[in-house]
C-alpha cells in the first residue's frame, strides 16, 4: 500500500461476475482475514482494519477474527456504519484508496468515489498473495434443453433492435449458460462456464481462457459455438473489445458488472436489467418433463437414504451429521446423469438444526441419538435439472414441543402449496400464506419462504420470490420455487420442511386468470410426530394426496423392502387414526 | 382564452388543500363539462377539449360527456395518452397553457413546466362563473380527544428542531383539524375547516376565512386558539407570510401543497410528507374509548334499521332504495352525537350491488324486491369517532350462488380479521388473507380490502391500508383499519362484509412482538343463507363469538321487540344446525 501510495485498501467478497459461489481464487477475504462468510467486506487503511457482514454472520466473524487485529463492523443494523464512513473518520475525504477493480461493482465503486481518490487495480492481491490459485476451468459442454442457441440469440437480437441497442455485454454466468446452451464446472455448485459474452446482432463473441483448454470435449463445443456464428476469443481480450466499441451503442446491466469492464467501454450505453433472468426462470415444456423425471430419480435417492438412517438409527450404529450427508450424497451421485450437489449439504441434528445455513463439520461432526429432530437439506445438479430438499426426520421420541412445532411448519407449507392466485401477483403478496399459521402461535422465521431454482443451474434464481420483502417480479407460469418455512429454537432444535413446486396455470373465470402449485419434489413427509388435531380436513387431503403422488412415482424405482416400508409412510392419515401410523 | 394569450387551459379536479370531497365551488371539471366523477381533468384548446378519468368513471364519464363535444381519454391503462403527450400534439411545445394554481399540485404544475409556457391563475374560472359558489364556512368548535393542541404542538415543535426546520406549512384540512382540535363542517363528510396552518417554534398561525365569521362559537373557538398562543389571521394573507419568511427553513410536503402557494415561498425549503397522518392514524386512549362507543350506538342504530327493514319487506311494502337510505339515516342521526355521515350512503338492490361505488338516486330509485340481496355502505361522524360499516342483507329466497359467495366473502372477512402479524408489518403483506380463500374459488375482488379511518375525521385516511398495491407502511397498535372484502357479479348482485378493526397487541414470543384485530363494528352478519360446510370450526367460532358481543353491547340500546329479534339474528350457528337458523 506504501509503494502505490495508498491510504487504504477495500476487498469486496465477490468475483468478477458477480457469482453466488466464488472460487477459492477469489476467496480474497478470507485469505486476508480468515472469515469464510458468504458475505464480507474488508476495509484495511495503514494501522486499522474491519470487517463489514451481517447479522447471519456474526457469530462467525467473531470467532474468525478473534486474534486477527482485524475489527468486526455490523451492518444492516440500526445505526450502522457503512464502510465510506469509516473511512472518512480513519483516513479523511480525498484519500486514496484502492480496490480490485474485477471484484468491485459499479455501485460501490460509485459509493466510495464520492469521497476518495480511487485507483481500481485489476488483481490487487496478485503480488502479495503467492500461491493464488488460478481461474478455475473445466470441460465445457453443450446440453439441449428444448431452444437452440439460435433461437435465444434470435429472441435475444430481436430485443436489442427494439431499444435500438448494437450489443449486449453478458457477465453474469448463468445468464451466458443459459443463452448457448452449454454448461462447466468452473464454480462450485453451479454447473458454469467462466466467461463473458459480447451479443451483437450479427455476431457473438465468448470470452473464455480459451488457450489452456486442450480437452477434446471444450474443443467440440467450442467448434460447435463457432460453427453457429459464436466466437470463442481469450478470456482477457473483452476488454480490448470494447475500448474498440466507439460509435455502437451498448446494452449493461450495471448491478452485474464490475467496475473494470465498465471502466473500458467508451461508447454509447444503454442501462437496463439484462433480459435473460425473466425468461430463463420460465421453463419450456422440454424443461419441465425433465426436471419432473430428475425429481422423481432424486426422490428415490432420497427415500433409500431415509430408509437407510431409520435402520441405522434403530439398529443403535454411531452416525454423525458428516456420515449422513455422505451416505445421502452416495445415493444421489448413482443417479445417472448427476454431475454434482446443487449446494453444500446442511445434514444437522438437534441444536445444530436451530442454524438455518448450518455448516456440517467433516471432523468429529455431532453424533444423531435415537431422539429428537434431524434435519437434512440438499440438492443435486443433474443434467436434466436441479434439485432442493429439506426433510427433517423424527430420531425417536420428540417432546410436546417439537410435535406441535413440527406439524405447524407442516401445515405452513401445505397452506402456500394450496394457494391458487391470479396472474400477475408477485411471491411477496403470498408469502403470508406460509406465515399466518404460524402467526396465528405466535411463531416466525427469519429467512425466505420460497427462491426459483434453475434447469440444470443455480439453485437461487432470480427474479421471483417468495418472502417478506416487498418486490414486484410476480410468479409465473412455468417457474419453479421453492416453499420452505422453518421454526429454528436456538440450543434446541430447528424444523424445516421444503419442497420445490413448479408454477401452473389453475384455470379461469369473470375474475382472471389463476395460477397454482404443482409439487416437483417427490418424497415423504414423516408422519409419526405429526399433531393432526392442528390440520383442517383439506390440509390431511392434501397431505394424502401428495403422498399417494410420492408412492406412485418414487416407488417403481425402489428396491422391494424399501417399497414396503414407503408403503407404510405414505399410508393416508386421519384425526382419527392419528397414532396408527405411528412406526 | 384569447384575451390571456393562452393556447389551452387545464383544470384538475382537485382543490387548493387536496381534499377527498371538493366544496360546490372547486368542481371546475363538472361545471365545465358536467361530468361528476370525483377524479377527471379536463384540457381545453381553442378548438377542441378532453376529459382525462381512470376505468372506474369510464361508463359515467360517457354518459355526461354525450353531447358536451369533450372527449373521453382512459388514463391508467396500457398505451393510455398523458395530458401532456395530448397537448403537445394539438398545441406543440413551447405554447402558452393556463391552470388554477390553487387547484393544481406541484407535480402537475411541474409536468405541464417541462414542455410548455405555463401562466399559474389563481381562480382562473371566477371571472367566467357568474353564479360560482363561495369558499363554505362554518361553524367551528374545539374538541377533546385527549391530547391538548399544546401537547400536540411541542410534538410537532420537536421534530421541526430536529430537522432544524424553522416552520412548517400545513395545507392538508384533516391535519390541521387533528393538530389544532378543532372540527367544523366545510367539507362534505368531512368535519374540517378550510384553512392553511403556518407552525413555527415561537408560533403558529391559522389562515381561516375570519372576516366573514360572525357565529358565536367560531368566536369562542379562536379566542382560545389565540389564547393558546394559535394567531388566527385571514386566508388570503397566507401568501404575505409566505413571502416574508426570507432566512427561515420551512417544511413542506409538495404532494399537497399547491402550486399558487408554492410560487409564494423564497426561503430555504426543506421537503418531505408530513409527520402527521402517521401520528394522526395511531389513535390515544380517550379516543380509542370514545370510538368504541360511538361503534356501539351506531351498532344499535344498524340493528334497528335491519329490524326494521326486514318487517317492511315482510308485509310486503314498497321500499326504494332511496328510502332504505333515508331510514338509516334517520336512525343514525338520532345518536346523541351525530354530526353527519361520513360518506354518502350506498343503498344497492340486486344488480345495483354489482358497482361497488354505486350512487344511489334520490329519484326513480330501484325498489327493494322480497328476494335476492340488499347492499348497504354507509357511515357516521359522530364528535366521539367516525364510523363506517357494510351489511348484505337476503331479502328473501337466495340462489345456490348467492349463498355460497355470500359465505365465502364472510369467511375472507373472518380470515382476516382473526389474522395474527409480526409489528412492522405492511397492509399489503396480509391483504391476501382475505383473498386466498376467495382466490381457491377463481373469485376476487377489484378494490382495496382495508383503509385507515380518523377519530372524527376523514373516513379514509392514510398512511398505512391492506391492499394488492406494495406499500411499506407497517399497520400499527392503535391504527383502526376497514376489512370489507366482496364479490360483484355485474348485471345480477354485489355482496360486501365490512367491519371496521382496531388494531391491538396480540402477545411476545422469543420470536417477536405480535399485533391482531379487535372489531369496533357492531352489528350482526345474517346467518340465514350461510352454506356453514364451506367454514372451518374455528371461523364459525369466531362468528358466533362476534355475535354475543354485538348482542351484550348493542342488546341493551334497543327496545323489546328488537332486542328479542336480535337475540334470534345472533344466536350460535354450527354446521350440524344449518338450516335451524333461518328465520
Amino acid at each position: 500500500m506504501r509503494s502505490a501510495d495508498l491510504d487504504a485498501v477495500v476487498i469486496y467478497s465477490t468475483d468478477p461476475h458477480f457469482s453466488e459461489y466464488p472460487a477459492a481464487r477469489w476467496k480474497q477475504v478470507e485469505w486476508l482475514c480468515g472469515f469464510s462468510g458468504e458475505a464480507g467486506d474488508l476495509a484495511i487503511t495503514l494501522d486499522d482494519a474491519g470487517l463489514w457482514t451481517d447479522s447471519r454472520y456474526f457469530i462467525q466473524a467473531e470467532r474468525q477474527l478473534a486474534g486477527t487485529g482485524v475489527s468486526l463492523h455490523k451492518s444492516r443494523i440500526p445505526g450502522a456504519q457503512s464502510i465510506e464512513d469509516w473511512l472518512l473518520k480513519e483516513i479523511g475525504e480525498g484519500a486514496r484508496v484502492g480496490v480490485d477493480s474485477l471484484c468491485t461493482s459499479i455501485a460501490c465503486f460509485r459509493a466510495l468515489e464520492e469521497n476518495f481518490e480511487l485507483a481500481g487495480i485489476p488483481d490487487l492481491l496478485s503480488p502479495l498473495w503467492e500461491d493464488r490459485p488460478a481461474i478455475p476451468q473445466s470441460p465445457v459442454y453443450s446440453i439441449n434443453p428444448g431452444e437452440s442457441r439460435e433461437e435465444k440469440l434470435d429472441w435475444l437480437r430481436a430485443i436489442l433492435a427494439d431499444k435500438s441497442c448494437d450489443y449486449i455485454l453478458l457477465s453474469e454466468l448463468d445468464q451466458i449458460a443459459w443463452l448457448l446452451n452449454i454448461r462447466a464446472s468452473d464454480i462450485e455448485y453451479n454447473p458454469l462456464l467462466i466467461s463473458y459474452l459480447l451479443v451483437g446482432q450479427e455476431d457473438a463473441k465468448l470470452y473464455v481462457l480459451k488457450d489452456e483448454y486442450d480437452d477434446s470435449l471444450s474443443e467440440y463445443s467450442f467448434e460447435m459455438l463457432q460453427s453457429e456464428g459464436v466466437e470463442v476469443l481469450p478470456y482477457e481480450e473483452v476488454s480490448l473489445e470494447l475500448l474498440s466499441l466507439e460509435g455502437a451503442k451498448l446494452w449493461i446491466d450495471d448491478s452485474s458488472l464490475n467496475a473494470e469492464l465498465y471502466s473500458t467501454i467508451h461508447c454509447e450505453i444503454y442501462t437496463a436489467p439484462s433480459p435473460i433472468p425473466e425468461r430463463k426462470a420460465v421453463k419450456n415444456p422440454l424443461e419441465i418433463e425433465n426436471i419432473k423425471e430428475a425429481h422423481i430419480r432424486d426422490g428415490a435417492a432420497m427415500e433409500n437414504f431415509l430408509y437407510w438412517l431409520e435402520n441405522k438409527i434403530l439398529s443403535g450404529e454411531k452416525i454423525s451429521e458428516w456420515d449422513a450427508a455422505c451416505k445421502l450424497g452416495e445415493f444421489r451421485s448413482q443417479i445417472e446423469d448427476y454431475v454434482e450437489d446443487s449446494f453444500e449439504t446442511i445434514s444437522a441434528y438437534g441444536p445444530s438444526a436451530a442454524l438455518p445455513h448450518y455448516h456440517t463439520p467433516s471432523c468429529d461432526a455431532p453424533l444423531l441419538e435415537p431422539r429428537g429432530l434431524y434435519l437434512n437439506d440438499s440438492g443435486g445438479q443433474f443434467s436434466s435439472g436441479t434439485t432442493d430438499i429439506t426433510r427433517t426426520i423424527p430420531l425417536g421420541e420428540c417432546s410436546p414441543e417439537q410435535r406441535r412445532e413440527y406439524t405447524l411448519v407442516l401445515k405452513a407449507h401445505i397452506d402456500l402449496a394450496a394457494a391458487i392466485f391470479p396472474v400477475g401477483t408477485p411471491g411477496c403478496r403470498i408469502d403470508a400464506a406460509a406465515r399466518l399459521p404460524l402467526w396465528k402461535h405466535r411463531l416466525d422465521f427469519g429467512h425466505g419462504t420460497g427462491h426459483g431454482v434453475g434447469y440444470f443451474l443455480g439453485v437461487h434464481e432470480g427474479p421471483a420470490q417468495i418472502r417478506q420483502n416487498l418486490g414486484a417480479a410476480p410468479l409465473r407460469k412455468g417457474m419453479v420455487s421453492s416453499i420452505e418455512p422453518g421454526i429454528y429454537r436456538e440450543g434446541l432444535f430447528g424444523i424445516r420442511h421444503e419442497n420445490l413446486y413448479l408454477v401452473e396455470d389453475a384455470g379461469s373465470s369473470e375474475f382472471g386468470d389463476f395460477l397454482s402449485f404443482e409439487a416437483l419434489t417427490m418424497c415423504h413427509f414423516d408422519t409419526s410426530i405429526l399433531e393432526l388435531d392442528l390440520f383442517e380436513d383439506w390440509e390431511i387431503d392434501w397431505l394424502n394426496s401428495y403422498h399417494q403422488r410420492v408412492l406412485d412415482n418414487v416407488g417403481p424405482l425402489l428396491g422391494e423392502a424399501e417399497l414396503e416400508w414407503l408403503k407404510r409412510k405414505t399410508a393416508p392419515v386421519s384425526k382419527s387414526n392419528n397414532t396408527k401410523n405411528n412406526d
